[in-house]
């Protein structure tokens, strides 16, 4: 007896959810939990449901394959660590809280390595046996610096996900399509608000009464992916610029936190520049 | 074409969904939207689907009684005005909430009657042409006053739910097996914390930093029926219990607005003490 | 013996708080609440003191001013009701809790009267015994319009606050200057985010995962005065941008009748395009 | 030019705020921030200034304690690190973040050792060269396992707090005495709902649809010492004990770090098993 997850996206169209049924019961599948959004807009359908039987995962993927329109994506994952890489640059508080619920092993997850352009963070790391990587982008161009990542990467078998833990440097497209969906950031502003560098100084200059945190899959445009998750605080007048970034440091943390653990668990559907989240 | 929400509580077992679905699509049925929710540790399942097609409700439920388990409930519910009746006392904030949702449309319920103790809340009620009954206590008991409101409660017709936006006495186990199910309370605080009288009193004495409300249906005992929505807003040491009390009141009133419209959605489902909510 | 608020605000340097208990003590005033803040960047001192004593509040005024730099700002204020004045255009709800707040008692004010360009309000504002004006926009450009209201605000002795309670027009800076500082709007959105026409379905079309309302004092940049005040929810994929709007109003609701309540209680300081809030 | 924390607390009366800042402005002083709150029930007043000055501490103080009510206590600090100890039991996250932040700098405090009654702990507390002591309780009754805890605690030197990350066992009076308003407790719950053990599965038979925690001080009745910080977070029916328990993580280790962090910057007042926090 295994469990599954199974994925579904499709062309919103009448009797999905009867033929899917219909093969979970020849299949003599239990459904644990399922999850079901219509997008009357754009005519999608999605779906995830958690199952439980004596099956063979690729065989239900291919009888769901064969009964589903053509344009349906499909699958059937049994739940495994999935492999992450994470890039940082000087700040401690998101890595470090990976790293904590890694140790606690409360993420699904291998942690491959870590990356970062300095190397303040390499004793942090080393403390829990995870390989790091300085790759500095000094008297380097952008195209050179992020070469020398990708290569360190392809050394790496199977990268499902790019966790980007304060990582401030911004990707190229190059990058970004090499791992599409698959790079989380944290940003540290509650989007579209204060897109673009030093988000703190600007909600102090503009005097929000709250700030937040963005975590979103990244695209070509700078803070412009899909949001995954997203928290605030309140702040008030007697906060510096240097207090609101402090304070929000609880709430990026979390955000990421919270954002790698629905990618571990198949729970975030990307698509129309948003997501789905089950 | 019309629209019909279709609640099915069930005995867990395989094919639930299946049975479901095979009926949903030979009535031709387009799902618009689905919430399944099982809870193992009892063996029970939940559904809440929207469904739009050119059907008899009747019909359908029939169908669906034919092919489930004798045990389950089935409703198919064409969306209309609930009928409500509105038990308050003396403060305005809960009771003037409902009023300026129903005078805006936002609640798809017929107000039929306001009933209080005291006349305080009259003018109000009479501005928004709703009748208004002053049932006083004074010189009864208990099942002497319930009597007369109930008497009064007898000659309207149909009353789907009644809310006690704020009405301060405690009704007997008589009155709530009248209305099982029925009566939605908003009870002065985070339950179960300060369960009884005075709630922001003892949150004040007790040094609380957070206060709350909570909206639950009422059953035999005092402030334990099951929970349907809770909200919570932050406090400090400056405040007095008045102030706890003030600052409260907007919780208050949006949690008893909240549960009430989830109540004229039907999508609240109550088992076991508890709700589920779709 | 009466209740009284200082409000100062002040060049920072040494010894004015020295100074101000100074004066305090030698009125012989008991301090009921006190609260200070210092901008140490921009070199400014602000306090909001409640002081209870049997005294004159111009001679107070006056002993501070001759106490303090020239620069400074001193204000002895005896609580009293504030007049305001209600501008709204079709949208019920936070009018509605305006209303129902100041039927309740909850409001230190006196509700000069309403305004809109339309005419649907008023049958609810008529229920409250309050002044309705309808003054149409249609066929007149923006300035012939504003004129009209201006006419008719003239016409209304010492107006405190103008509250725009979803009032769905943009205030030209002719407008805006007649009532400095004392325009207070509710922005349907988090703002810095999603400023101009619509913030719901731009925030829709972005899939933030939390909504916002901001209440702001109204200056000549459209959704750019100083914030007040401001809340969010959290929302999902589930969500059309009309249920955002929909469950938005909520939150505006709360954060206009709260912004409203530090103005009527002389809680807000206004400098540097932000609030000082105590 | 130095730095001080002036922490007041004193009977009320009137010309405290007189006499206080006529001393500041003798000793020269700049105020950077100053907060102050009466009590007006209890008659006590609470001041934390923090003034900057090229002064002695201890004159300053004895300078207050000549003008101030006898029944006043008054200290003024110069910010240093403190030490502290961290007791836990089995769980990493509570006692992860801590180490985290020490670690990043973000905390004022020498973290003088970790001790738990089982071994679990002791890979990760020596990761940071932390000191690890197992002080298992096994074989001992209450008081002989305490006893081997506060003669551990003896051999370290000015122990300023006590904190409790997750530590399981009830402390009894003794040892509470011991370190009296030095003990700082996360309740994984939000007190005074699901006080005892395993709150989780409390709120889960309840129904709760928001869980929280509650860090405070140790006193002699089990979880209902002065409450300092609070925080929670929104659950459902989908969510098991497990679930709420997982979820309910996050927010004690963010709720314990924060009140770490209130009683490091000396911003705690207790008096009437109540917080006063500026």
């Amino acid at each position: 007896m295994g469990q599954f997850r199974v994925l579904i996206d499709a062309n919103d169209e009448k009797g999905l959810v009867y033929k899917i049924s219909t093969i979970f019961y020849e299949y003599g599948l239990n459904i644990l939990s399922n999850n079901e959004f219509v997008d009357k807009i754009n005519g999608k359908f999605f779906m995830r449901s958690v199952v439980e039987g004596d099956i063979d995962a690729n065989n239900l993927k291919k009888s769901l394959t064969n009964l589903l329109p053509i344009s349906s994506n499909i699958d059937v994952i049994k739940p495994a660590k999935k492999n992450i890489v994470i890039m940082a640059t000087k700040e401690m508080h998101a890595l470090g809280d990976i790293l904590i619920r890694h140790e606690a092993g409360e993420l699904d997850a291998n942690v491959l390595g870590v990356i970062s352009n300095y190397s303040e963070l390499e004793s942090l790391v080393n403390k829990f046996d995870i390989p790091f990587m300085t790759i500095s982008h000094v008297d380097l161009n952008r195209d050179e610096h992020e070469e020398k990542i990708l290569d360190y990467l392809s050394t790496l078998k199977d990268i499902d996900y790019i966790v980007l833990a304060k990582y401030m440097r911004i990707l190229t497209p190059k990058f970004v399509e090499a791992y599409k969906d698959k790079i989380i950031n944290i940003h540290h502003s509650f989007l579209p608000a204060f897109i673009g560098a030093n988000p703190y100084k600007q909600a102090y200059e503009r005097g929000v009464k709250i700030i937040g945190a963005t975590a979103h899959f990244v695209n070509n445009n700078l803070d412009e992916g899909p949001i995954i998750s997203q928290e605030v605080i309140h702040v008030d007048h007697a906060y510096s610029w240097r207090d609101m970034q402090q304070s929000g440091r609880n709430v990026e943390k979390i955000v990421l936190s919270h954002a790698l653990k629905l990618a571990l668990e198949d729970r975030i559907f990307v698509y129309a520049n948003k997501s789905v989240i089950f």
